[in-house]
């Protein structure tokens, strides 16, 4: 345990539907054990035990999510897995925590963790956790955590890094949406970009502050709900005032309009870090990250089966735990078997996965949604 | 009803692994129903119908398939499904119906059927077969059914025609064995070529005549199984004698000999049929037969699901009765899913089946064969 106080705020309010059919609007990525035994949440809880217990997190998510969530996290006390009454994106939510954790611990370092990644190396993670807490504690400091590109990944943000600040610390020039193709390319060339994890850590305080300066109307909106907690009204304001608030990222929100002030005085720091991170973006990302975990066959194949045979076959993905499958000449496909339904699909149109619940939405298949 | 007596005998011992993983040893193609809502099997003796009553249809099978077969065909008496005590090919099969026909009605005509074909026009087929059973009942002829060759097909036996013998009637010259690439187009080509379609009609006396011709070792074997027949020793003297048979094709060890005395002497004739014939050898043929029947999309897919959704997906053959089936950009596969296993293959691939099913039996898993 660190000596600063630390919670660890984790945001698991996702509805991913990109790892259909797996995942379900109430059993979205996070709570599915995509990648080993345990599931995404979980892994995300258990590899900050060294830095915080159980009983230091705090969880928002969605009603839909709430009661598999408490089952999966042993020790995170049932007041801590909050419940958005509307998804309303990651401002409103990393705010409410940093108003509610200003109230309640008024010195604590929160980190803002997505419920739904991977990271190989876990003790490099800590190590960076670490340095980003002291970075935090330190003053009205604002660390993000930035991923060293290995390719011109077209999907994610970019953090544009400037000067260096201290060994291992650089200063943040500015964030970026998502770069096109050609952007994408030049950012990888030029070095000092990275992508924008979604991890941050900065005090309760400087959290909260940052809301009020970067987002004048939300914040007298979540300072209404705090003002509530542990009150038996707390769940009726919380569900009049919380949908009212903007539905916009912390990134867009707060973090581009802070870097405008300038490296220098915006004070957002990125460390950039290497630990073997994934998001998991798609089947296609998750038999990659497999691959790389050395869990695939000689040929590239990952086999999720009650046994195999792979003839002629390789860089497949197969998912089907109770049923023993065949292969013959099958290159690069995804196939998906759950109870109800089937996914099929080259590696490389996984990340369609979505037109296939969105087809579902419209033919009022609720059932498989 | 024809006024000559005809007994329909269907071959229905095959133990097919084609059609894995829906069909096992106990469970073979003609007893799945793979095109439509009865099995193989019971279209077989459906559309003989207006010929023969299921009372005067005869099945050879194997102990592994007969309670399955009895439950399937209604009005067929028990003692007319004869389990063979051992697999021995066509001849032993045919030559013991011929001798047990013809010691109970010493003039009817066989059609001996195999019970795992589709024919598609069956007023077509029954005209033919009608034909063929007053040109064998009006001597010792021996009449073949020849299809139509549509393609250069290395898969099947052709017969070679010679003179006309009648309208509609040809003399045989010859059979050959399944022919290479380069004589399979020759065949095609030069038009007096046929497919064996492995149906033939004959009296009873007539096949028990060629069989004590041609198969002189066999032919009293089969007698001391028909001297049996109907005492309480019977399935004794079966078990021990049948398995003596040579293990030889009627069109090996009956046909071809024949055709060597020439066309005028053989009594060998060939009806050229036209009746949408397929024998369906792989899950890609049956894709095939699918698609000329119109099951499939306008994309030529084809999908026996509960409920689909084929994106930017063409020519596919989907099998899974309980499940939603979703499929992205992918072209031209087998996706076979049954209680226990799921194949994966290009439609191209799909006749190497039988390798998953050797691999199976050396891996010891009984419960998947």
């Amino acid at each position: 345990m660190t000596d600063i106080g630390f919670h660890p705020i984790v945001l698991a309010g996702g509805s991913g539907t990109r790892f259909w059919p797996r995942s379900r609007k109430a059993r979205a990525k996070q709570v599915l054990a995509l990648d080993g035994e345990r599931t995404m949440i979980q892994r995300t809880v258990d590899r900050l035990g060294p830095l915080a217990a159980p009983e230091e997190v705090w969880v928002i998510t969605n009603s839909l999510l709430s009661d598999t969530i408490c089952a999966q996290l042993d020790g995170i006390p049932e007041g801590q897995v909050v419940c958005e009454p509307a998804a309303r994106n990651t401002a409103p939510a990393a705010g409410l925590a940093a108003f509610l954790l200003e109230r309640l611990f008024p010195d604590t370092v929160l980190g803002i963790f997505p419920s739904d990644h991977v990271i190989a190396d876990e003790p490099a993670f800590l190590a960076v956790i670490e340095k980003a807490i002291q970075l935090a504690a330190a003053g009205e400091n604002i660390v993000v955590l930035g991923i060293q590109p290995t390719r011109a990944e077209t999907g994610y943000g970019y953090i544009e890094t400037g000067s260096v600040y201290a060994d291992g610390v650089l200063r943040v020039k500015r964030f970026t949406e998502k770069p096109n193709q050609e952007r994408a390319e030049a950012f990888l060339a030029a070095g000092n970009y990275f992508w924008n994890s979604g991890m941050f850590v900065w005090s309760a305080r400087t959290l909260a502050n940052a809301v009020r300066e970067h987002l004048p109307e939300m914040a007298p909106l979540l300072e209404q709900i705090v003002a509530a907690w542990g009150t038996p009204e707390f769940r009726q304001v919380f569900a009049e005032v919380y949908p009212k608030c903007e539905n916009i990222s912390i990134d867009y929100a707060v973090l581009e309009p802070r870097s405008a002030k300038g490296e220098q005085k915006s004070n957002l720091y990125c460390l950039p870090a290497h630990f073997g991170w994934n998001d998991l973006g798609s089947w296609a990302a998750l038999h990659e990250h497999q691959v790389e975990q050395k869990i695939a066959d000689e040929h590239g194949n990952v086999a999720e089966c009650a046994g195999s045979f792979m003839l002629n076959s390789e860089g497949n993905y197969v998912f089907s735990p109770k049923k023993f499958v065949a292969m013959i000449g099958v290159k690069d496909l995804v196939v998906v078997e759950t109870e109800d339904a089937i996914l099929i699909t080259p590696r490389d149109h996984s990340q369609e996965v979505g037109k296939v619940v969105k087809e579902l939405v419209e033919r009022g298949r609720k059932d498989l949604v």
